[in-house]
């Protein structure tokens, strides 16, 4: 069960997305895992979940930073449930928590992240999300995008 | 010194705003005191400065929610300053706490809270800011703004 | 309604407070409004809604920090409502936006904002409350209490 | 690098430790290991560095919440650090991301932990630690301490 500090790659997106961002969202929890990344995300549904799914059946860790106050209210493919009970508030938590953030499509939650991660200099990579700044790096694939935050946290360390 | 529950009306921009924003900031704030209302901001400087000033100057009220861990640490308009020590975290509490939000121009901070309130419904009138969503009412002058704030607070009652 | 920086007088103790508490409560709240002071607690019922009936008594003026997500969900003698969305996790920032708190008897989350007031170097003072410190200045009556707390934030300052 | 759902036992206790807590503290660390539970901490010194050294020492698996705003800003032992940036408020999270808890010693901080535990009815264990409750089951070695909070978490769960 050793495994010392690792690259945390944080999956953002909405809780109720489309079926087709669930999709990229799972792939996405595929390629973090087979990368030997660890992912973390808000805990709920939808893209969050799709993705933990993803790093789960890859034999990865997942992470979920909760916005409610218990450790079960949760999507259950998370192996480490913080607890904040601090609702939308957790998401600036996300955020700092990422080595690297990939946002898929999303709505005003997403982009609370996506504003906060510009801010504080934590690199961004977005599938067809929220086009608010230069400093999102746009990606087309799931892998690409995977690849693309790996290395954003390899020049930002 | 009796008040009674009023109607605050948060207002959010950039701390190292430009002095064309600062001198709209202050108008909104005097307009603020002039309707009665309280004003609530993020207790630093640039915009939150300035329209803490532009209230005070007509014998208004002030609240702070600060990002720091001391009381003293917030600009000299502030009448209550709240102390959360979460740093951009307080944003959302920034959003949650007002009625209606007023955003004049403003960075990714800024864009964090408009996101929040959105995700929220607490009604957002824009001047010169983020130009993110149709549910953001724009307004041409530091008066209208607050004609339209106090306007929505109204329905949204 | 202007006011300038204030003394800032915290209020702690349970909500479902015992009929005695609750009316030292409303007597340090009647106390701290004569004095001039701002009151400030956690918004909710027992010794917080007690303190803030007797500050608005006496034509004072208070300040909520709410533990829930709704503007209105706090008692009726709240003036400036702070929106936190944490829970018990508001408990820290009633601690840190005091100048000292007055704390009435209270369970376990009396005890944590006591902790975090020492914690924090903030001047508690306390009736039939928490025994965990020396540093908890011990009152009698209602009176005693707020001119202790109002001496001790002079100190302080 | 498969995980699952586990039992998360969280450690708290005073930054400045005694070396006596601190040996207490490692040894509790290597047994929550041993056990194939998680340890949680606030990710500082003392007790919290001593816990997680030893838990690192037999493979163990280590989750800091820490106070700060870096990532880097946590002790060398921990493998997913949580940032908060919410200085002490982030004590609550501690206890709320916690099955149960085990307190050595401790200052007031350790105190406001112990209280939301308590308050939020997470198992403690202690070990020399403050004597608020008779909820507080006393152990007197680190083997005897995380036995009964796994204990504890089977009877909570």
């Amino acid at each position: 069960m050793t495994v010392g500090r690792q690259k945390i790659i944080g999956v953002i997106g909405a809780g109720d997305a489309s079926e087709k961002e669930c999709k990229v969202a799972e792939k996405i929890g595929e390629e973090i895992a087979r990368q030997g990344c660890t992912l973390l995300c808000g805990a709920m549904g939808g893209v969050m979940e799709a993705s933990c799914r993803g790093a789960k059946s890859q034999a990865g860790t997942t992470i979920g930073i909760l916005p409610g106050s218990s450790r079960s209210d949760c999507n259950p493919y998370i192996d480490y449930p913080i607890v904040t009970a601090m609702g939308h508030g957790r998401n600036i938590m996300v955020a700092r928590s990422s080595d690297a953030i990939i946002a898929i499509g999303g709505g005003f939650g997403t982009l609370s992240e996506i504003a906060f991660a510009l801010r504080l200099k934590i690199p961004v990579i977005g599938i067809n999300t929220w086009d608010v700044s230069s400093e999102i790096k746009k990606a087309e694939t799931p892998e690409e995008a995977v690849f693309m935050a790996i290395g954003l946290i390899g020049s930002n360390t």
